[in-house]
């Protein structure tokens, strides 16, 4: 899990930090499921039951995706991460910690969706939004200490890169508190919002598309420029 | 988690992309026993409770075995990747969201084959097949963005391969239909098509019978050839 | 996950299968404390419905100790393998599966322990003999498997050690089901016989006590030869 | 998983130890969410219902850091470790195994702070307590165990950094029995104690401090001794 130079010393501290984070991310991910569940149902109505599932359904694909670009990002991030300190270690935590809290967001949302009126509908959706918004707060950290501790990063990398970056967190956590105000009101234009934002996400998502490796794949130059 | 060339810029980008989805791939395989278990029962009325979970034991080994093959199949594909871009990485995730699925149908075929009737059986076995026609689908693009991407790929490997995979998810995909239209109907019929795909994908598992340094050792004339 | 060697070409496979399987044990391991769980109780009750887990804990930290151990001798053996081909993994698939149902059968037994009569406990104490014979089964074709096929092994692995090897899992499998002939009548009995063999396991676990790298380790011998 | 030497040998056997531990550490750690769970409530009462969980959410959060900061300490210790024989699998065993208890404690007593009475809470804080004091007692053995087996230490580590950090664990040990005695009259006490207990983990965390990496990051000094 850790790569040496040739005096045996482990160089790579950071290779440990991604392996934990990477269980975090894909324990969170997939526990999603454990929300999709067919409650008790007559015998013979197992058809309804399931089709009333969707919407922990939608919930458990918006939720999935929006670990999914949490760990994109980490992974961009920590792609240009050599060294971890404690503070960094951190911050980490932190990222993952409120990542943990998205599988109880999602299940309170699906039932509510399934079972709830209308007043259980603005409250599941102002949680979820909140959650979302805390999620992004969590990485609002990130960038400034990367940015001032050039000594954790990885050779060549340019420290601007992440004073780059700092604006993104905000827009998530900006947003997420608007879907909150909304959804408190009209949930499924919360849920929209939601959807939007994944998309916006997915399309724009921080790192990936200008990381230097990344970014020259995906421009189609990087075959002249491979080592 | 990531290699290192002489100049410590790190290459090989696909290392932790395979990490994530073992962690996604582990997961969905061991979570898959939570479905098993012994509902209330009287005292001393433990040996019919846990007979009684037969089919819930066939639907564990079933979809173990299915999660095994797709582990194994993006095991033999990403070996023969060194470097992800976003296209790639989107890829991935709708592969990693539909195998995160299959503990919910396989949790559904269970509880069906135990205390369901017919109708609910039908349906069951349905949403079986359409949510592995779903894991298949999610392979359809893989193959032809690949050979299109020959950056992407290892050195010395002939994006040829990747064209000659490309008829496997959509026999798996037409398969699982006629498995879903079959079983909505006869579901033990459908359960049985099943059995028989577990096995066909384990006979012929796409890459592993002739990866290159699998093929080889499997032809038994890697010996000579090993580095 | 995987190294390379100097044409960028990766060796060795055995990497992800290690991973996977990693993954599979540490939540099959960790999934075992979600039999821990105090059920309704009256207020003020706490007390005598924690203390009334007991069973549930000694059913924990058995097959915790058991996992445990199965990943030990999984690493002792995969210490010495370096490539995989189709044979394996489906030899190493059947280990994980078996090595998965573990946490039902322990949710039984813990339940049975805690809950059922007589006629329960003896069910519960033969079906997790059983769980655990079939567990030590799955590893009987390994050892032959590895023995005939010496190109997937490391270099310098004598192929006689897996030799050595092949009799542990019969031990294993007629012990176990000695357990569950004996626990079918009197289940204390068996449960003795599961700490006895778990004691065993611990002090003979295979490979460790004389895997190259960790024999010399505790021969304390290894200084001198360390490279 | 392991790097091999020029000879192919592999070298370090230490990765796969972390990498299992890695996965124990974060799939306990994500599981503690399961523990946050609305329950059955009226419609349009869910707000109340998920105010009524604010026990729980601190009880997560505290149980997270808890579990962060034991695999912060792994991470520091290991990192200095290279070798592993059966002695160090053992008591890396006994550190996973009481944590891996963590989130039942954890349930309990989130359970006891929503619904329990005044001694439904006393017994739930004493048993947090114990399973707290039981994971700090598992590391005891590790600091004299790497301190009398300095073969097993990458070289260049100082096997005093060990025999400082001895006293670590005792102190955990203490003030957690400690807070047992208290919380089992003032369970409220006993929280607090928690709480000032993670933040002292926190702020003192053994190894990162000082581990040789980290703590010249940490010192701002490790720029010039980049290797």
């Amino acid at each position: 899990m850790s790569n040496k130079n040739e005096h045996g010393v482990k160089l790579s501290d950071s290779t440990r930090v991604e392996a934990f984070s990477d269980g975090v991310f894909s324990i969170a991910i997939t526990l999603l499921v454990i929300e999709l569940r067919v409650g008790p149902h007559e015998h013979g109505r197992l058809l309804p039951a399931v089709l009333h599932q969707w919407p922990a359904l939608l919930g458990f694909i918006i939720s999935f995706l929006y670990v999914g670009i949490a760990w994109m990002n980490h992974h961009a991030v920590f792609a240009r991460v050599r060294y971890v300190n404690r503070g960094l270690q951190w911050i980490n935590m932190g990222i993952l910690l409120t990542t943990a809290l998205l599988p109880f967001s999602t299940g309170v949302l699906a039932d509510a969706l399934r079972e709830g009126d209308l007043a259980d509908q603005q409250v599941a959706v102002a949680l979820y939004a909140l959650t979302a918004g805390v999620m992004s707060a969590a990485w609002l950290p990130l960038f400034p200490y990367l940015r001032d501790n050039p000594h954790l990063l990885e050779e060549g990398t340019d420290p601007a890169y992440f004073h780059a970056q700092r604006a993104r967190p905000w827009t998530g956590v900006t947003l997420y508190l608007f879907a909150a105000a909304v959804g408190a009101f009209y949930p499924w234009v919360g849920l929209l919002i939601f959807l939007v934002m994944v998309l916006y996400h997915a399309l724009t998502s921080e790192g990936l598309q200008d990381a230097p490796v990344l970014g020259r794949l995906f421009g189609g130059k990087d075959q002249e420029r491979r080592p």
